[in-house]
């Protein structure tokens, strides 16, 4: 009789190598690997020989880059979905598409078993998880970090030297760090200070405001109904703006970000994000969005975007509710097709100008020149019957 | 018998000016001319003798500036409230203000009418006339730049002439600013076409980032209950704060705004901003409250912030419900209590660090170290409760 | 040349009547009478012949109710649009289709004006004018009643027997009363007064609790994706569903409403209601909402709720806010498939029972037998990082 | 060297009984039992000889009656707070308190450990444990019935025989019920299977609407700053107002509840209530704030109350949400002082009328009669910029 398989979301780093080995003897299992590209930059080759050396009997590389921009990251960006007002959720938004990934080479291979490298304290097992249980729901769960025996860095080490197992022999970075193509995570060391300013090193990308160069960068977006479509003036597709963006951004020191959040599982923790293509596109998208969305869109949008991002943070993308705002969000984004002009220049982004065929912006009616069509007079009934429930609270409370 | 009296919100402008005059010959009444300090810099000297000349029997010059400072700026302060996200509110904020020290002087000087030099289409009418009616109910409300017969600034001004209106001599500053303490307002001309990014000479105070300093500033402010009451470790009283972070960030570029927004009257009109102090002050003060307040508080105050800014921006300040909503911001600032230590450069505000008693930021239990108290093994209960409402939807869902 | 054309909102009662001659001749021009068929029982006979007695040039009588039904009654039922908790906005869900029919045939007989019959303090006026705005912003709207010179029902019954205008002979019902198929709205006289209880001769259809009979009746719904296909065991189009609901409802003493209500204009009036078919419908609806949404879902759903109820109270129909939520609404209810069961008693509807094919309800996970597959040990991991936060703080908030 | 000390919340119940000697045993510990006094009518006699007979070394009986009133009852019934729009909350207000005694005796008798009898799959451990960790943070907690041997009840009263555990000879009711002063919550038995309609057993105090009597009762009820005072024109304390209207709201069929509902543990469950007095408070306090609340206010609160709710239905009482939702409305009742009055008839609670000093309804402004004060004519001004933007919004998209 075969032996049972466990997939694991394998990243090639320390922990998911010690893990296949300690996955493969405690449940006398064979092991499939499956790591996703997201666009991320470092670790991804060798990947395969690494894998089958350490000990997986199988490897799977899979590219889930434009399915993550198209069905992952346009519709956070058209939600306008930054956690707690700042975070653009790269990392979150990469571990349901990175679960679904593994989920589906399971389903192919036949394993019984999912495995991931996250700890008991982060956000990332959440979405796993919860992608995991409602995709997979007979599939048992595995988060061996949670568990095993390892209380240091040294001690996963000396296991895999005594195994075998190939590991970089680089040196630690000091921070932890993950990245895709949507931004990158930066944690630990002393960044675990709330009062020390983030040192230079651990920014992986970006140029700092001050070495950035003195001479602006001048971008032009476009968009079709809420989503980008061309650059510069010249048509492009989704992955290539967001790299280009996020070149010409870190250059210019745009995207980095320093801030306390809330995590799922009851702490608050100090992050750094280094995020310049979200950085901009959001900022466009939203200055488009005031041009083309009606009021009473555009402020109801406002806390969407908030329970939306809560949604990505915290693991339940595959949510009949996230579906449920996605409906919302894709029929106010039909007016939003237009252009916006923007400056970048030493970690600013800022605004040249934006035009819309859908603009609702009517000079006609907002100009103070002699071309004004509005109907000043009408303003004296408005403000009566707008300001007469509080008149008569006040003539109550009053007398 | 004595003629009825008029008291009228007045600026030394052209409007108010040539309102005087005209007030007084249309209505055959005294009038009262009032100007309130919210802390403007322009326009500010020989008020009295020009609204005497200009046929006003009493004049009034009431200064606002702590009142203001501390019974509506710092309340905007502690509600969050940014205007779409953007707007400190400056000149909304100082409206319901003037409107009622214009009440309390019409009442001491048994007026019968208010007057306001407000335009048809704009939001300060409506500021104005729902504050009068619900401090003033009985008081006749008269707007006449709705209803006059000057179609232009040329028709006023040979008027005024025809009438020895004192007018300022200088020729017209080719946009319409209003300023104050908290940030000033700048609209029309080139403005009115949201393609044109704003000329230089648009802004009144701040200094472009290209322009600014390459060396940052460091600030450090202190916050007890939500309310800014040191700098740089000196103990200063709140409008001093303000006065000073208007003049170092506007050195270094910071709180430039330009924006399309939706006015209250139905239309959206393109608006630029300075606003230095609230830049920062926002900034700082949000950032301690990511560092103290629990999460629920944390998240839910976001969605008061953007009710209380449409408070303000739509006028209605004298309402309960914005005492209300005081009431619970008041509770929610007990412990954002700190310091924030901040850069700005080149128009960024940037976190340098911040600390607080009340911090909620555990590193016992956020630290990647061995010296983590976190209970790592509590995760897997939790997920499994956490996502089973999912598990069972989607199971439902597949079947 | 031929004369300009005013259609009017026409509804054979004696203010339109008066409205057609009076608009005829102050405007010298030619009436299009147009009356809107939504299931209303009263005064429907003799229309066209009245109308055209009456000085109508023409009289069109449109049958709107499949369509006030199937894309009006429905989406508020599907989104529990009840205004302020209670009122299920049946003449305010027939205003703007009303306006909409309006519009249609204005715009086939070359019509230049729009007339409406409603008073100037209250919601209709704004659902009629919000909608020719929309739907024909370029033609001119007419409001008679606001402006014209009678100011009792006696004036204007002497100026219509004056020029020969047929009204009812019948004396003055002494409530005022609007009434489609999803209810009626009864207010004036006695009403007025918030401490005298309705009489009983206020209510049109509905029979008292008190006289309803002893023995209850037993109604079964059917609904697929949240809208109602059968009704005890038998497929029936909506329309005969209502009309059925309405009778035994009736009969039993449901749907009797009676509320203080915040008008659009900002005052507030008191109003009755009788909608027995609304009350059952959005009863039985929620409970099946209560099986089938998943929990996140559910409770989002309840804010919507209140929200789309403004926008349909508010006039704002047309309105890309509306279709955005109808967005949300419709994907939220594609699991509302099942049947509720009630017994209608004496002014009480009671759940039996409900059931559906996507209940996530789970005895398996729900009992307290022997069958619980609950995992109970789950719990202690869950309660403790659910609770970690406020653990922290109060920690903090002690010492 | 003394024994640890475990206090337990002790209802006398079987399950509880049985805790105290499995914990006796297992910990060797001295064990607490305590009991707060909600109002519960049941199982409160000779508590103290049976907990000490079953073992315990001290019993404590604490009367909560008054302080359940005072700060829980009237918080949730001044919030409106109904769990998904039905539940009013009786053991889910009640646990906070009863832990929050707990606690206070467990530190005054130096205890180290907690105990609860709640099972694992519950909202009522949350509610504890939640509330242990916040006030006593150092404290370990305990919950038996999660992780003992038992699997049945017949396993627990063999226990019980076998150590001489004095358990009610009465044979078992087939349902779980939960009694305080302000509901009763019944589950289990056939009550599982949501298409059974609740049988007349499962109530435990109201009278079926079916036999309740032919006359209808009448009641008045005077409320002041939101909190009732009076009944029927006499003073009384709110513990006697609650006490009364439960028996008159039983006695006519008022505040039978069926729902299934949300847990906080991710399933869904079907729970019946009975909740005469919270029913007829709530209704009567809802509609008094419909006369009183200004219309923002009003709508506001609305989602405020179902916050609220989910608050207290978590379990977390004791969190700065909470005191900050409190705060906001505490501010709102300020002008809910008046009477309404009310009939109860067979399941009904109706309207008969309502009044305030601080009525906001304007006979005035409100009236059709001739004493009409309302200026009609400004609603034309106000419809025209009300709907200007949807009017702009609609020439768009249409051209």
């Amino acid at each position: 009789m075969s032996k049972e398989k466990i997939a694991i979301a394998y990243s090639g780093g320390l922990d998911t190598s010690v893990m296949i080995k300690w996955l493969k003897d405690k449940y006398d299992a064979d092991i499939v690997a499956v790591t996703g590209n997201l666009g991320q930059q470092k670790e991804i080759e060798n990947l395969e020989s690494k894998a089958l050396a350490t000990g997986a009997s199988s490897f799977h590389f899979v590219d889930l880059r434009t399915e993550f921009v198209e069905e992952y990251i346009w519709r956070a960006l058209k939600a306008g979905a930054l956690y707690e007002d700042v975070y653009p959720l790269a990392t979150a938004l990469g571990r349901p598409l990175l679960a679904k990934a593994l989920v589906d080479v399971a389903v192919a291979e036949n394993c019984t078993m999912l495995a991931h490298g996250c700890t008991g304290k982060g956000n990332d097992q959440v979405r796993f998880e919860v992608t995991f249980a409602s995709l997979a729901p007979h599939m048992k769960i595995l988060a061996p970090l949670r568990v095993w025996e390892f209380t240091s860095r040294e001690a996963e080490i000396a296991y895999a030297m005594e195994h075998n197992i190939p590991v970089s022999a680089t040196k630690k970075n000091p921070y932890s760090v993950d990245e895709n193509i949507w931004g990158i995570s930066i944690e630990c060391g002393v960044l675990e200070d709330p009062m020390i300013a983030p040192p230079e090193d651990a920014y992986q990308i970006t140029t700092s405001p001050e070495k950035a160069p003195d001479t602006p960068a001048v971008v032009e977006l476009e968009f079709v109904e809420g989503v980008p479509v061309a650059m510069d003036g010249k048509k492009m597709n989704g992955l290539d703006i967001i790299v280009q963006l996020n070149t010409i951004g870190a250059a210019h020191g745009i995207g980095r970000l320093d801030m306390i959040e809330n995590r799922v599982v009851g702490i608050k923790s100090r992050e750094i994000y280094e995020a310049p293509a979200a950085t901009i596109l959001h900022f466009a998208h939203r200055e488009l969005e005031r041009l083309t969305l009606e009021k009473s869109v555009f402020q109801y949008k406002k806390n969407i975007s908030q329970d939306y991002a809560n949604i990505i943070y915290n693991g339940t993308w595959f949510s009949p509710l996230r579906t449920s705002l996605d409906a919302f969000v894709n029929e106010t984004q039909k007016p939003v097709t237009g252009l916006v002009r923007l400056k970048l220049y030493k970690g600013n982004v800022t605004l040249l100008g934006r035009t819309s065929p859908y603009s609702l912006y009517n000079e006609a009616l907002a100009t103070y020149t002699e071309a004004d069509t509005f109907n000043h007079k009408a303003a004296e009934g408005f403000i009566h019957l707008y300001g007469l429930g509080l008149k008569t609270f006040n003539q109550i409370h009053k007398g």
